[in-house]
């Protein structure tokens, strides 16, 4: 059976096409959340109707989105968590808590200067990885055994 | 994988293939109740004897009826709730309940005049819509990120 | 250990005090929603602040009174619903649905009429009563191995 | 049986000391992180031994946490989270995501200019509340179905 | 999906070829226990060598035969328990509650005369079937909707 | 924690009093079912209802006795099912594989002359027991670590 | 409520007495498997009948005990599991394997020289402890907040 | 739906392979950790950078390997566990329980030198074997019914 990999976390680079064409060649299917900022912001109100406060507006909309995370997160063996070095990022903790609790495999990416605020986070999972290749290596050993070259 | 969608509740419109036809080329599975009336309150007997007494009747029917609703609702990732404006209705109502308490993602479609009398239904819910066509633009957009067009 | 009874719907009745009176004396611990009609309706604003909206008027009421409703059917051993002869009782309906996906015992209460609408309900149900007395009846032999007298 | 609320987050204002002391009366069992940031930080390394790495130092403190946060959510019916002004505060917001994946109630505490970057969390809460006093009266509420004076 | 059907209990009789030939065309994935009554017996010793005490002779090969029970009713979603007239069936009635205890839909088969001493049993199931031809008549309506012709 | 210990299956002997009397100062807790015989027949009928059709009148009582053993084996660490030498006792097996599926410990109670029927259920047990008084000893040693005296 | 503990493994020291005593006053109840080795040894035979076969012997025994041990994990916050400098000692690995499965926190206690063969089992727990003062240590600090004197 | 089998445990012979083969025919998944002691020994500090203190290199390789193994158990029905001649192979007693926690079949596969110190390990399985042809007659039976020739 295949793994499966739901990456969660920051939508402002290019990190999960990297794991994604990374992999290529092993059998992993992934999974993401609408990255498109505006389409996820504005889902809710978009499908449902528009709401004139705008707590309830992004309340309509995160509604929504949790359709796609959950199911995500559900069928996922491994759940990645990026976090960038910018914005809240509370949702990207959020999954690795809900990632946790359900017992997943959880593999957090984000430089070190986060370390410190991140620590219980890190503490739940199972690799703390740099980069995006760091992420790959791993699936990589993981699923066909086979560590870097030099390594 | 492919999103499962269970669709429950009122069986005297059409809204179950405005769904499914609305869907066509997403990536969804779609089960449901048997949707013939008499059928469905016959099947009991049908199937496993005549009863004199009518509870007995309706009781050995829902049972056999039962066998599949489990089931679509255990596999299901999404259970679309319909409450029409007729008729009781409980059977949508408890199917909701045993959705919610199975962790599954609701979506409950219902015209406003029965906001006030679902509020604790809708209260477990991620979608509240209003025609069968926002329910298939929350799939479209769940699945593929697209928005309805000119939002 | 005692047993642990919801007693979950229909708020317009006394008939919640007629099953805790008549459960004196039985090792059992009662717990409901709360039955205040207005205060249910309007504790989400009442607290959390108004909302122009009816809509999420009643939503924040029905999420803050389902605090106390989670609790009351997590913890229960047994989950008694009541349908009475009025009003939509859809939460009823959830609460039976909810109660029957988490395992629990379940005792329905309501007067003959509603027998064919409620068919799915008290197919999950080890018991349909018509009184409150009969409920108290089941609670008395349950728990300390008694029928009623002359039976 | 007694309300148990854990009460998860910010440890830099008095919040907790103000929920404890509303509730005086109310029958609720409280429970909470180590709120002494010194010893919460170096737990780890002044019980199991000294690290040179910062990383490990942070991790083997975070574990130790981990010993009476995950107590703290499991035993609990209500998790509390608390968003302050300042600080990533991830360990809230993951906290949040596990207590929502074990399906405890969730009422999330933080002011309005957090609602954007909290959203995904506000969704998988019962209630969002600005106070302290907010978080007394939802329980005051929830256990003794009183509100607040007039209201 | 296709419903998982596994076929429990009484082995000396050709029910369950009656099933799996009735339900052709249907899609249904039938799994049953070995059903040669000598290799069932003799299993454990014959693979893990000689017993001289009949009971742990016994003993090993039950082992070896809840390698197969276990996965059949795990990934079933309908079991269907089958008592014949004869001897103890114990084994029957352990899978019966093994079944209920995992939510399973449960049906059972047996003559009336077996009405009183299986109450119990039959108290957990959504349907008690007297002939085979009677389980297939609810798999063809549980999956397709089809009553039997004539009724 | 008290050990909480389930008694089900044969009604005829008064192996539970030897079972609860020997294990007089241990920190155990005993439920079992209603052994009164004809009340456990009729409880339903009694209570809810006569029933022309004596199918209807066992299943209504059934239903109303699961309310209780239910809870039994649900709230215990230890089920002790006892086969007796005369009848059909598949309530017996029923609860036995239901404590299984629970992962409730398990010890069965029966002559040798049911050793090969029984095989299946023993197969499941921690411990097979031919007297009452090696239950009590299981206790005891379970509890205590003291073995019986010679031993 | 108080941290309920179960200390499993070695049983040739009095690791347990230290721990025990040290942690007198906190609120920590203890479980423990019955640490008499000759009584656990013999323990299954002792009660239910001699054997020939060492084998099973030493499975009746094992069986016996895991009545115990099952409970003590289950109902365990925190497991703690010993492994001393001498035996196989695959019981207390089977534990902590156990024990992780099931969520539990895990403090493993061993001496630097088993760090390289324990370190699957040090990758499952929360604390990795050399001394019973140590594990001491961080149940005062997990359930008081106080780190030892000096630190 | 094909027979799943984690093949845990020893990595020094070549049992793995001769189960794998001598099931060559069955509809049986493997899978298995990944076998190249050195990569999984350096799995961590490979991919995810050097640590100087030998205690982390390795907790950073268990962590890596878990992800594989966690996976393995989780997806299979049967697993098998392999203890050999030499070495502590606690990661072996560990995953046995693991996967007893998680109600996995198990099959315990070791030489009889090992029985004392493995019986409480060997009374969690559904078998004991000897040899890796024992393990495919289990399965070649369990999956088709067929007992080894001359049995």
């Amino acid at each position: 059976m295949p793994f499966k990999v739901y990456l969660s976390g920051e939508i402002h680079t290019d990190w999960r096409e990297q794991i994604v064409e990374g992999a290529a060649g092993l059998d992993v299917e992934f999974a993401a959340p609408v990255t498109d900022h505006d389409a996820s912001d504005d889902c809710g109100v978009a499908i449902l109707g528009e709401e004139p406060d705008k707590y309830w507006h992004d309340h309509k909309g995160a509604m929504v989105n949790a359709i796609r995370t959950r199911k995500g997160i559900a069928d996922a063996d491994v759940v990645v968590v990026r976090f960038g070095e910018k914005y809240k990022q509370w949702n990207a903790a959020f999954d690795a808590g809900y990632a946790a609790a359900l017992g997943k495999s959880l593999i957090v990416l984000h430089p070190p200067e986060h370390d410190h605020p991140l620590k219980e986070v890190d503490a739940a999972a199972l690799a703390v990885a740099r980069t995006p290749q760091q992420v790959v290596a791993i699936l990589r050993y993981v699923l066909d055994g086979q560590l870097p070259a030099g390594s």
